[in-house]
């Protein structure tokens, strides 16, 4: 039964989430948005349009930072104009993997070694010692030896300054066992553009695919939809924890390839997002030997490498898992994702961030550069955050202990956050929530009642959009509807991070609970 | 005689730096790369080959990092590895405007605050007023209470954090003595994903187009053909020093029109890129009149707004123009690029920027929210850079006369060695060059001889390449061919920045006029 509801899904996926062949003219503006439009090409005063855009600008979603966010900020205006006006004196923000944002400190050795090298004429000042690490002093003197000319302030080579990405790749090694290649590390302003250049690179037209897991993250979609490419999902197997099972891949690409779509590469989020999920090393080996089966590229998003949270489960980078087959660089072509945003350190606000390209010819790999040049170069504290990240402090440096500390206090934290509210989420009547092995996230199902289901009808809006709204007014929680990320046509769920601070999750737990009774006796059949 | 060859170019432009209709075939790679193929379509272990990647992205070209400067790279490998074994003892990259990378230092003040606010736990210490200035201090915590929960490793909000966007737009205020709204601000990594966004935006398809200045900063022909769009070339006058002609505008927008091409949008770059001019405010008018009439989105490249280094000339934001015509937000559509990369401080790898949105409805400027939200946010370091370059120390500031000597500094310098470098290639055989009353560039025209240009062609190369490269293996001077910008056809020019450290100008002339006066000797007809 699932199945065929999929399929009914996909069906509707792609008319409304991937709309194509409206290049020349403008899509159904009413059915794309749910405003309407006050200002209409005939009688605007304005050359540009929402009718003379680019399509593609219009079709593309991003739910993570969507409706429910631009009603929570809202929200969070009228709260400090009118305190005492909604029944919460905070808003929540678990719609988006922002560790900082809610409170989470920084790893004390990045920050120092970063402010070193912002102002390294002060590196050799006595009162420096006094401020700083003896070991995030050396670090960055290390790190502006790298730099030529020692300008941490020019633009670098166009992958990133050559020394930090010896880093990297460094780090690379020692977490695999088998050798890294500075050369294949393209240093990026985060993940996302990364992502971005790959759907660029790939994307000749709409009839070329990209297979993604749904449910997806959205950066996902919305690039292959700004790409002009066709977004071909397949089902991870929620009843099975967020499985990924190859008989699916294979489905799926056959029903694409009938459709006259040439897909080109697969997308795989490990540890999951918005699922949480860990891929164990035997399924990985399965897919790699699907895309090598298939002539995929393989498109591995593990940014939440340092994210596990369960003892047993274990993170295998991509490129391990194709080495210990024995795979080697002209055998499979796979593109690894890296971001400082996520992990224990979470600088989402740094925007650093690599990718690690094997397998391509040296004609496309200088397509890639070319790419690369044409932005000239990522943030150079981004390019060294991502190096530390890949390189922390090691036995016998004077940070170690105290950066261990912090690093195993923020994971153990995530651990225990994620398993008590998964617990809440399990209570609830009509939700069931699958464990975060890993990420930032839970994604639980709720069956919502038929009266509330009509009542979202009504109300011109998806049900899980419906009750995710109602959650926010109730509780100052913002969490994101399913629908944002895809899920098998009538489930329901929606995304929340488990990144509020420990001592507010039991309160946060009891508003949960509270506002669910609550909605439920309000809308039981 | 002019405006004809001007035609006969645009022709060849058009088919050789903007293809187009090869959506689905894979464009004549031979004509379109300079290096054979090892790896064909039929023989690659590879999925992706330059046969099957997007064709845009094939056709796209960046020369300010293109064939001469990976020779460059080579050359100082070589250099390397094998020190003597070339007339000169180090490679001078006056390609790129990357003051820090030439030994410009950066600005104190600037610094101070960006370490700060990396490792804000400083900031309460003794110690730190030892090492810090005390304006520095009081700007870093002011900047750090401004970001919400004080979270400098969190997203921003996705146009950048509210308060540095205010501190903006009391300068562009200040700058131009018209109001400016923090809402129409969106910070970005350095000034070149702003102008992609525009790019993505307005571009639907191949019938779209934009017109841009030949020569251009090739950052807008790159983009332009990423996005799948048409550049529609105006040209400047170079007997007039670059100028920007309003019935040059209207003729070639006119031609655009006649083969059914849609021209959305005017890019204006000033001070010019790599032509150095600087707009009178009555030119600016004109300009501004004409996308009125005309119905364009006026693009105002105005990076460097703080390089201008005659008397005579002033900067004038095209924002100041439009308000002082008594134009307002619904009456003309203006974007204007601003970057931290350039101006005295030239912090190139701090990739800061924003743009200033106006005169879109409500509608689009929602797209426009969304296209940033899906890449989250731009770097918090070069957005505190760029709020810092649109507020730098006042009158009365512990900093401000430090800052006024550097900058001052800096900019007066810049402008002997444009000057001294103007001279110099006046003085060569056969070369004529304008001053560069702004920015950071000259772009002197070369007569080569037809031996010369006969080499070329036997070599398969552009004679503007040939010369270039020439220099190179000369003098280690890198500076990059005209044809990569874009010149009138059947003229030669190169840019070349005026960058290097001013005691090393006079050994960089001499080096220059020797390699000249050897290279017309050789090829004198």
């Amino acid at each position: 039964m699932r199945k065929s509801a999929a399929d009914r899904f996909r069906h509707l996926f792609n008319r409304s989430l991937l709309l194509r062949h409206h290049h020349h003219n403008p899509p159904p503006l009413s059915s794309s948005l749910s405003r309407p439009f006050s200002s209409m090409a005939s009688d605007s005063p304005f050359p540009v349009t929402a009718h003379n855009i680019n399509p593609k600008v219009l079709k593309c979603e991003y739910a993570v930072r969507g409706e429910v966010v631009t009603l929570a900020q809202n929200l969070q205006k009228d709260l400090q104009a009118n305190p005492g006006a909604h029944p919460f004196d905070e808003i929540l923000y678990c719609n988006i993997g922002n560790p900082q944002s809610l409170g989470q400190a920084p790893i004390t050795f990045f920050r120092e070694v970063l402010a070193l090298c912002d102002h390294p004429t002060i590196l050799d000042k006595s009162e420096t010692q006094g401020l700083f690490s003896a070991d995030a002093i050396e670090r960055a003197w290390q790190i502006v030896d790298q730099i030529p000319g020692r300008a941490t302030g020019a633009y670098s080579h166009s992958q990133g300054v050559k020394g930090l990405r010896d880093t990297i790749a460094a780090g690379i090694s020692e977490r695999d066992g088998f050798p890294a290649n500075p050369d294949d590390i393209f240093m990026t302003d985060g993940a996302s553009p990364a992502v971005h250049n790959m759907m660029q690179l790939l994307i000749r037209s709409e009839n070329d695919g990209i297979l993604c897991p749904i449910p997806q993250y959205p950066l996902y979609s919305a690039s292959i939809t700004l790409h002009g490419g066709n977004l071909v999902p397949y089902y991870l197997e929620e009843a099975t924890g967020w499985g990924l099972e190859i008989p699916e891949l294979k489905k799926q690409l056959d029903a694409a390839k009938s459709k006259g779509i040439h897909v080109r590469a697969l997308v795989v989020i490990n540890p999951g997002n918005p699922t949480g999920q860990v891929l164990s090393e035997e399924n990985q080996r399965d897919i790699v030997e699907f895309c090598k089966q298939e002539g995929l590229v393989l498109l591995a998003d593990e940014v939440y490498q340092e994210n596990v949270y369960v003892p047993e489960k274990k993170f295998h980078s991509f490129k391990k898992v194709t080495r210990s087959m024995g795979y080697g660089e002209d055998d499979i072509t796979l593109v690894s994702f890296q971001s400082v945003s996520k992990g224990y350190h979470g600088e989402c606000g740094k925007r650093g961030g690599y990718m690690e390209v094997t397998g391509f010819s040296t004609e496309v790999r200088e397509q890639i550069y070319k790419m690369a040049s044409v932005n000239l170069c990522s943030n150079i504290s981004g390019q060294i955050l991502a190096s530390l990240v890949m390189s922390p402090p090691k036995v016998g440096d004077e940070s170690y202990e105290s950066f261990m500390a912090e690093k195993g206090n923020i994971l153990a934290s995530l651990a225990r956050r994620a398993k008590t509210l998964e617990d809440a989420f399990n209570k609830l009547e009509g939700v069931t929530c699958n464990r975060a092995e890993g990420a930032m996230y839970l994604f639980p199902q709720i069956r919502l009642p038929g009266k509330a289901i009509k009542a979202a009808e009504e109300a011109n809006t998806a049900p899980d959009n419906f009750y995710c709204k109602h959650l926010l007014n109730a509780t100052g929680v913002v969490v994101v509807p399913g629908s944002g990320f895809g899920q098998v046509p009538g489930t329901w769920h929606f995304r929340c991070t488990i990144l509020p601070q420990e001592e507010k999750i039991p309160a946060i737990v009891t508003r949960l609970t509270e506002f669910h009774e609550k909605f439920m006796d309000e809308f039981r059949d």
